[in-house]
């Protein structure tokens, strides 16, 4: 039924594309519309046809995952793949650009050539990703319970972390404790940074003890049935320095400012204005260096993003993270991410962690 | 020393195939050539010049993980990557092709094309892949003990597994097992399958419950400093079933026989026979439907493949594994695999976990 309803509205984006066919290879989209969590295979949806190639090792899981799907057994061989689509009769057939690689784009499109086949190769974009954007209710529950799965595991370690320990032994903990409460593999290496390590965005846990006094960022998430989700805080042992306490009020005046202000039909562009001018009339600009935040689903990375550049419109039932930080090279960071879901004239947040 | 080692061979690589720089986008590729290890960025390597562009997030862990390289930062619009490029006077400038996206490649000869840049893009393919397949000394003592740590937790498990546990529980002590033995985070997702589950080649693990007389195949990884191991194994508790005697003596004699064979010059077709001829004079040709294995290394799939298909040629010091298997639709499976480096005349098994 799910799934049906998603090909439906795929469909529906085909004909707008003017295309009569995609094949579709991302993996989580391929996820999103057949049920189907193999690493590799390809879905070839036309107006009528839902066919779902991929090789030996997922033929049996295939069959179950995807029911509403024909599945085709092939081999790592994409020349296998032509023969299903020349025979579907297709005119224009769509590919996801943005996903597909040169060297396989170009495979395909040879093959297509000898074959002497009428069939153009369309490059299209993001497709499948805007429908994912917008939740359903029972993908909105899923996030909203991976969400409370990581408040669970910050509410943990709060009562676990102090000085002497390792940024490693502080992720591991946090990460046994979010497996053991359900999650799935976590969705990305959990990140703890401590003091100058903080003042890296993406640092990756060290053997780096801990000191009272110093800015302590973790940034983790969970998974609950392929869902993600994601949350960040910043804490620091002991008694902060005054750079603290000032850096941390400036995030945090701007993240409520942000989830105060965002709504409906903004682009991403401006969601993330709001944020980052309050940083920036602080006097810390240039040490608010990514967007405010991004789409979290399948992917804890995903559509619509929030920066600067983002054209994208942010509509009712997208979830997405809203997370400014500064970053002072040497002293450390501060980075407080919440998860929200956009409804209409406001967003609700997800995430319950306590930020003071 | 290591790095300007790698950049040496991949310089005589670009004169071969009549390049003057490459744009390196693969992430394994991109860390093997500069130890770079952020999750995104591009290496631009020309004769004389070697330059990592990432952006804001990366840019003070590019500089201390790759002091042979000028830093360039850059947002995540490509087009700030071009005047770099330009700068640099190339005329033939090679690309990834098995990783870069079409859309990428378009946007990026778009830009030259603006620019009337007299720069033509040549696509290559497994460029950097074929200088990872045969392992440095340090390499393979990374690897070596990642085996030594799957190894550990296959004797620990078999300690622990008993009938009632289900599959997800098993997989969990396995993890954990692995992670606090010193491993980053696995490589892949542990693979423990159970009675029919496990004629799934890539299983994952479920609510199943474990029953005497009934096998479970267990597909292990392990990873330090970025280099991975592969380890599978099948057992029974209690008493195996006839078909479970007959069946796994069959893939032992397979793998035992691929392992005598295989040396230094084979192709991984060749490679792939010995084993496979074993398997289909027993009568089960149809029940092993892939590979005999694959390369490990930075990526636990990599260069060289060893299966019906592949021209790969053996060379000393490539590390890879042997790994047949037999899958019965609604019994279940049997794989036994080693991770394996060649050294000439002979392959020498780097796994020591009990087979019998």
């Amino acid at each position: 039924m799910k799934i049906s309803h998603r090909l439906e509205k795929l469909r529906q984006k085909l004909t707008e594309k003017e295309v009569d066919g995609i094949l579709i290879s991302q993996p989580e989209n391929r996820y999103y519309l057949s049920g189907f969590s193999g690493s590799w295979g390809f879905l070839l949806v036309s107006p009528k046809e839902a066919i779902l190639a991929t090789d030996f090792r997922y033929i049996e899981q295939a069959k179950i995952q995807a029911p509403g799907y024909e599945v085709f057994r092939i081999t790592t061989d994409i020349s296998d793949l032509s023969p299903k689509i020349t025979d579907l009769n297709l005119s224009r057939l769509g590919f996801e650009a943005g996903h597909m690689t040169f060297s396989f784009y170009h495979k395909l499109s040879n093959l297509f050539k000898e074959k002497q086949a009428p069939l153009k190769l369309i490059p299209l974009e993001g497709l499948v990703e805007s429908l994912r954007a917008v939740k359903e209710p029972e993908e909105l529950e899923l996030i909203t319970r991976a969400a409370e799965i990581g408040d669970k595991a910050f509410a943990y370690i709060e009562t676990k972390i102090q000085p002497g320990m390792t940024e490693k032994e502080i992720a591991w903990e946090i990460e046994k404790f979010i497996r053991e409460y359900g999650s799935q593999a976590v969705p990305f290496e959990i990140i703890v940074a401590s003091g100058p390590n903080a003042a890296l965005p993406h640092a990756r846990p060290s053997d780096r003890v801990i000191n009272p006094g110093e800015p302590v960022l973790m940034d983790i998430g969970a998974k609950l049935n392929g869902y993600a989700s994601n949350l960040t805080r910043t804490i620091c042992l002991g008694t902060p320095d005054t750079t603290f306490k000032k850096v941390y009020d400036i995030v945090l005046g701007a993240q409520l400012t942000a989830i105060a202000i965002i709504k409906e039909g903004m682009t991403g562009k401006q969601a993330d204005s709001f944020a980052r001018t309050v940083i920036e009339q602080s006097g810390y600009a240039e040490a608010f260096g990514h967007g405010l935040g991004h789409g979290v689903g399948l992917a804890v990375h995903e559509s619509p993003g929030l920066g600067l550049t983002s054209n994208d419109v942010l509509t009712s039932g997208m979830v997405f993270t809203i997370e400014p930080g500064i970053y002072l090279p040497g002293w450390g960071g501060v980075r407080i991410e919440d998860l929200v879901v956009l409804e209409k004239d406001k967003v609700k947040v997800l995430s319950r962690a306590r930020k003071v």
